[in-house]
């Protein structure tokens, strides 16, 4: 007798780099914003820092500098970074294959939500941007006590479908999206569509890794997705 | 008998990612040329072609379009980048240790020189960034035939500071510096500076990934460069 081991699953997505073609515009907006506060840091230290909390960013920023700066100036920080990266955000389209893997998903009756390390200020947006119906989950910075790599959440993604974790799917561009989902208890799919190196991700723990969104959908059966009968 | 193994060797260094932290910057403004001629690429693609020629950086752009571009349109590509990375070159700064590395060479007498895929437009700003002195060797793109991953632009490079290519090691943050390096027949070290992953500088053929020039800088033991008696 077999056992009934297809329960259902679900994909809990990460937003910028996963969805969302907008990291490079948040490494050169965090670039501008330290600058304010007369901080240079070498721009790829940035880029792999993206998609963590904001506060882990910060700390692990004072790990690099050489010069400690006080808590008012890093204080003013994330809300430089938020009026710089609104500048560039016009710029900021769907990653290929986005929309259509929403779609599917949703078509297939697979459940899926969306689960971000930035504030709802700059994540709505993205519902435009993916032309999202308004009841769609999508579980902000703001909704958490914290963000990744800590498993929050995601864990607060799958409670809100009402999907165990456990048979969840995490979708994310960076380490940072891969070690919550590990902690979390997720298997974790990796896109290289935020621009880490492949092997980066792997070595996060991601299970397979695909380009962006299309190269994941065209390749759902790899993880489990059937196609309709 | 010992044999003279110790033959007199140098450093030929790729300028943007390696050298200064213009990257970044560059992404940006290929992304904003291509939006200009109505093309949409995800970023990350654009990251992965930095540091190749531009022709090829053409040719392999056409590969990821689904619509054909004609040649006048593709042809105006090269000038709009220019245009958009002059805007935002003000953000550009050395890379860590950047001066002092070369100082250091300098002073201990060991020959080096930049070979960069970049123009002499752009890459002159550079000079004043890392406050090389008039006399330094720097070959861009217009002064050979074809850029990296060709070997050209090292092999010129070396030829003019009078030193043989087997005795040259290559510096670069892109897998196409590392590649041309090999073509070369000279040893590549690769930096992580321009933002690719260790993994892919080791599998491009890179004997050795340091973070960025400084790093580099504090492990010339490991490369061959022994500290003056």
């Amino acid at each position: 007798m077999p056992v009934d081991a297809q329960r259902e699953s679900a994909f809990l997505f990460d937003l910028d780099g996963t969805l969302i073609d907008s990291v490079y515009q948040h490494v050169i907006a965090w670039r501008e914003a330290l600058e304010q506060v007369g901080v240079s840091l070498a721009v790829w230290k940035l880029h792999r820092r993206i998609g963590m909390s904001g506060g882990l960013f910060v700390t692990a920023l004072q790990r690099e500098l050489e010069v400690e700066l006080d808590a008012e100036t890093l204080a003013r920080v994330p809300g430089l970074h938020a009026e710089a990266y609104a500048r560039h955000a016009d710029g900021v389209r769907a990653l290929p294959g986005a929309r259509e893997l929403l779609d599917r998903l949703s078509e297939q009756g697979i459940p899926w939500a969306i689960a971000t390390s930035g504030s709802e200020r700059t994540a709505g947006r993205a519902r435009g941007l993916l032309g999202l119906p308004e009841d769609v989950t999508m579980i902000t910075r703001d909704l958490v006590r914290y963000a990744k790599p800590d498993p929050d959440l995601f864990l607060t993604a799958a409670a809100r479908i009402g999907i165990d974790i456990r048979d969840s799917i995490v979708v994310g561009d960076s380490v940072w999206d891969l070690l919550a989902a590990r902690r979390a208890g997720a298997l974790g799919i990796g896109l290289l569509s935020g621009g880490y190196g492949r092997e980066e991700l792997i070595y996060a723990g991601a299970f397979r890794v695909y380009e962006d969104p299309r190269d994941l959908m065209e390749h759902l059966d790899e993880v489990g997705v059937r196609r309709p009968v």
